[in-house]
């Protein structure tokens, strides 16, 4: 299945909006975790306690890379590919490079490692992009506005009164998004651009980062981005998951928080819904 | 040695601006390889053909990651480390993600691969390359104009008639370079680009890449970016110096053509240091 599809076929039948970040800090496991493969056990309770409230899981491989565990993250998806297999993975790699060697990024998320899709980053502009579009069966998530504080230095820029992220939104929607399998990143924390980028990039899906530990506020982000169907969203959410208790229950914590903000996020939308 | 003052005394002590590419494409190895570590194998034999040639050595991290091979890009490093510790090694990932994703990536780039600097891409703001330039010993080098075609499409744009990447030169130069560990990225296929960069970062090194396949102008190249003290590039080569022969003679190919890029590129430069 498509990715686009899958991600819609994920919202209705799961019926959240709710991606789980699985960025496992070594540092910050829990204890109770030991042996050899710790990230991936550590993923694989994760998964299983929050599989119900999610529409995506979103590992972001840095984690993985800092200490040499890239055979635990082919492990992670594997295990969501097997065990859930109507839930996309997003790998979150933010890529960019020029065409030969995007080709070898492509592989890396696609074949390597089989992820639905992957984050992409447009600032070497819209050919390094096409290695991956190409995959059309994959979805590609480029950067557009970030939710971090320096994320205006260069997204926040403005020329004739647009922003380069709000140009990148106008280049996904008219230029690059041909094969209709590309999503944006747009913060939680700039709610405001997601209501002008959601005006112009239609019913693109968008991955939205900066709720919980950086503070986005979730009924702004809602009422801004929904497409017509009351979803497009994908609202990341991974330290206040996975880290919400540091004891023997990481796991059930992580449900009950997964289960929490799933809920917070469909009492929202019914409102703008009816 | 801080990667500044290693890469400088590489400029002297080797004679050269060039920088090797290592960018082993499992598809284009010469067929002489065989065995189970071919991509290292290329690059051990590529690495001691070219070295008296070199500045520096660029390992780029998609070819390693596509196929699984971060053993052998860290057998690469190492190697290079071992048996040329005074030629700097750059691990071109273009990495980029906001302060606690880009902690993991700068222990990758530095702590595992032990490279001596790394490619970032700026997109993202200042904050998320506060990380890597937080580690004073090692280079940190951005993005700010690459050599492909559709580089203009964010990089170009143009607000109070600076580019994008003009104001990338002039944070990375005002804001970001406290450390004295940075570097940019500016493609060889836009020679009035360097100029007007070079102009903004007074002697901070630029890595030049789009010289060769490319198709960039090594005498316009030079005229527009040497430093004062007629250093300050790193002129990349990968593909027409490591593909130069497809056959057992692929190294001694490899060595001639570093050869004659150096010697055409000091030729060059002289002209301009008298």
């Amino acid at each position: 299945m498509r990715f686009q599809e899958k991600l819609r076929h994920a919202w209705r039948k799961q019926n959240s909006l709710l991606c789980v970040g699985l960025d496992p800090d070594p540092a910050k496991l829990p204890g109770v975790l030991t042996g050899g493969h710790t990230l991936f056990e550590f993923n694989r309770r994760i998964i299983d306690a929050t599989a119900k409230w999610s529409c995506a899981f979103k590992p972001q491989i840095a984690y993985y890379a800092a200490v040499g565990a890239e055979n635990q993250l082919e492990m992670t998806i594997r295990y969501i590919v097997d065990n859930y297999p109507d839930i996309p993975v997003i790998l979150d790699a933010k890529r960019g490079d020029i065409g030969a060697t995007a080709e070898m990024y492509a592989r890396e998320a696609f074949d390597r490692y089989g992820a639905d899709a992957v984050t992409v980053n447009p600032y070497m502009g819209g050919d390094t992009l096409q290695p991956y579009l190409d995959r059309t069966d994959r979805g590609v998530i480029v950067l557009c506005r970030t939710s971090n504080p320096g994320s205006g230095d260069i997204q926040g820029l403005e020329f004739d009164r647009e922003s380069v992220a709000l140009r990148v939104a106008k280049m996904a929607a008219t230029d690059w998004n041909k094969n209709s399998n590309m999503g944006l990143v747009v913060g939680a924390t700039y709610p405001e651009q997601i209501k002008i980028i959601r005006d112009v990039i239609g019913d693109m899906p968008m991955l939205i980062p900066g709720i919980g530990a950086q503070g986005g506020d979730l009924q702004k982000v809602l009422k801004a981005g929904l497409d017509r169907a009351g979803t497009g969203l994908m609202i990341n959410a991974s330290r206040s998951i996975i880290y919400a208790s540091n004891g023997s229950d990481f796991a059930e914590a992580a449900a009950k928080e997964a289960q929490t903000l799933c809920n917070q996020i469909n009492s929202i939308r019914e409102k703008y819904l009816q």
